[in-house]
């Protein structure tokens, strides 16, 4: 016997929709939607809708944007010779709070990955090679994953016979935590890339 | 400096408003999102505000439902004489799917938890003893917690003046899984409701 009601499983479907959220996840968020009021949900909706509507990518970094170009770009006190490749927005963040960097960026949209049909095509890169005239350093800032390292290959060999610097984040332990927690892979890393103590 | 647009705050604000969803999954949703084509963020604004209101409570067993009464509570073929008590409208989907009962259910809306203010007056405990005259037994199956503990004994006394036989869900050992990794007061109370092999 079907005990739920369609109106319910209609708005499970939907959270489901959402990779990262499971038929569970999603029937809980479709069960707590009934007991919000219904201007909660009213809002909810509209704000879905009439939000994203507004949101675009830069059409200089690829930054997802209200304005276009993105504040970032638009922003003439930032060095225009420093470029910083990333995958995607929310790496932008990350490297924000870290208030080291005060150059520009590029989105990348992603990573090389041959398995799902992810080549240099699929990339924002042509528009990465069309801004690069006042540009003196690279850095790129994959995330250290496979696919990731593969895209740093590729970019830095794309780059090569420009008169650009090239340059990657450092790698080694991380701050905080425990040398017997570190993976081998990165304390490996760490090792081969030690430095002098100054 | 502010990086993401304010319609990207909006949207992770709202999906925030779910428990169960951190700030993260709900920045990583509205990213998502942006991805979607338009019908389908329309259609997921859609459904959330119009399905939402279709939904309401049966006036009987307080089921989650489309319908006043409910199926359960509409179908003629379930067992009136037999009512069992639950917390939320998803319990009664778990029990469905076990195809043992066939009686009528009552939700209770919650347990009783004094931390969080919920007394007898904010569960749905008044409609259920308006609707006790043919019923011959209640089983009581709240959740195996401390507070779903607490409303089992409040309810059984509750109903002891009555000509109602009070049963609950046994408790012991589940199905599947290993002794050595099942906790100690599930085996303690296994043992202690040990009974003959037949």
């Amino acid at each position: 016997m079907k005990i739920l009601p369609d109106s319910l499983d209609r708005i499970t479907q939907q959270f489901s929709k959402f990779p990262g959220i499971g038929r569970k996840t999603a029937q809980r968020m479709a069960f707590q939607l009934i007991e919000w009021d219904r201007d909660a949900v009213k809002q909810l909706g509209d704000v879905i809708i009439q939000s994203t509507e507004k949101l675009s990518q830069c059409s200089v970094c690829n930054l997802i944007t209200e304005a276009d170009p993105c504040p970032v770009c638009r922003d003439t006190r930032r060095d225009d010779a420093l470029l910083c490749i990333v995958e995607d927005s929310k790496d932008v963040v990350a490297l924000e709070e870290t208030s080291r960097f005060n150059g520009k960026y590029h989105i990348l949209g992603g990573v090389l990955s041959p398995l799902e049909g992810v080549g240099p095509d699929q990339l924002n890169i042509k528009n990465l090679m069309e801004r690069l005239n006042d540009t003196e350093e690279v850095i790129i800032a994959m995330n250290p994953s496979v696919e990731g390292e593969t895209t740093s290959l590729y970019l830095a060999r794309l780059l090569q016979d420009r008169n650009i610097r090239i340059t990657r984040l450092a790698r080694g332990i991380p701050s905080g935590g425990d040398l017997e927690y570190i993976d081998g892979v990165t304390l490996g890393r760490a090792l081969d890339e030690r430095h002098e103590m100054k």
